[in-house]
C-alpha cells in the first residue's frame, strides 16, 4: 500500500462512483415505495439553473474518466449523454468504472509533473498533474457525486452519509 | 512537486476550506443585496433531517482537522461549536487552516500505512492511512463543503462551480 497518482485517482474515483450507484439504487427503491415514476427524480434539481440528477451523474463520471485519461497520457473514450433511466445511468457508471480499471498503474509514472491543459467554459486552465488532481479532478468529481446525493436527499430519499462514503 | 500524504491531505483541505470561505462570502453578499438577515442562510437545510449550513461548515473543517491529525500522529485541538454568524464561521475556517498548515510535512512520513481507528456513530472503523484518506477523509470533507454550497445555491445565492473549485 503506497500513495501514488494511480491510487489517488483511479482507486478514489472507482470507490466514489460505486457508492454513487448504491445511492441511486436507493432513489429507485424510494420511487417504488411511494409509487411514483423514478424519472421524476432524474429530472430534479436543487435550483432552476443547476443541472438535474441525470446530468450530475454523467458529469461526475466524465470528469473522473477524462481526468484519469489526462493523467495517464491517454485519449479518453467519449460517452454520449443519452441516459433516460436509472438502469441506463447504472450502466454508464459501470462502463466508466471498467474504463478506469483498464488503465495500468504504470501509465501514471511521472503523472504528478505532467503538463495538463483543459478548457472550462470560456477559460483555458493549465496545471501540473498533482495540482490538477488536488484542485480540479478530485473536488470536481466529489462535487457532482455529492450534489446527486443532495438532490435525492432533498426529495425525501432515505439516505445517510454512510451510503455516500460506502463501507 | 511530488505526491505525498501531506500534499493530498493538508494542501487539498486548505484549498477546499479557502474556497468554502469564498462561497460563504457570496452568501453574505446575497443577504445584503436582498436585505434579509444572513443568519437565515446559516439555519437553512436541504432536508428537515439534514444539518443546516453552520453545521456543514463546522463538520467540513473538523473532519479535515481530525483526519490530518490522525495521519500525522498528533492529537487534534478541539474547537467548540459556538459559531452563530458568518464572521465567526470565517474565523473558524481560518483557525482550521492555520492548524493544518502548522503540521510539518515530515510528520506524514509513513502515514500511508499507519493504523487508524475511528468511531462513526455506532460503528468502529479501521483503516490503513492511505485508505483512510481515499475512502474517509477526502470524500467526507468534500461532501460537507459541497452540501454547504448546495444549501446556498438552493437558496438563490449567485454561485457557480468556479467558486467551489477556486482558481
Amino acid at each position: 500500500m503506497k500513495i501514488s497518482m494511480h491510487a489517488m485517482s483511479v482507486d478514489l474515483f472507482v470507490h466514489t462512483l460505486s457508492n454513487l450507484s448504491a445511492v441511486l439504487e436507493k432513489g429507485i427503491a424510494h420511487a417504488k415505495e411511494r409509487k411514483f415514476e423514478p424519472a421524476v427524480l432524474l429530472a430534479s434539481r436543487l435550483a432552476p439553473d443547476m443541472f438535474p440528477l441525470t446530468r450530475q451523474v454523467q458529469i461526475a463520471g466524465d470528469i473522473a474518466k477524462n481526468a484519469v485519461s489526462r493523467l495517464a497520457g491517454q485519449d479518453p473514450p467519449r460517452f454520449e449523454d443519452t441516459e433516460a433511466t436509472f438502469e441506463e445511468l447504472h450502466a454508464r457508471i459501470a462502463r466508466t468504472i471498467d474504463y478506469l480499471k483498464s488503465i495500468p498503474a504504470s501509465a501514471f509514472e511521472g503523472a504528478e509533473t505532467r503538463d495538463i491543459k483543459i478548457k472550462a467554459g470560456d477559460r483555458s486552465l493549465e496545471f501540473k498533474g498533482l495540482q490538477f488532481l488536488q484542485q480540479w479532478a478530485i473536488p470536481n468529481v466529489l462535487f457532482h457525486a455529492t450534489t446527486a446525493y443532495d438532490i435525492l436527499r432533498h426529495n425525501g430519499v432515505h439516505l445517510g452519509k454512510r451510503d455516500f462514503l460506502g463501507n
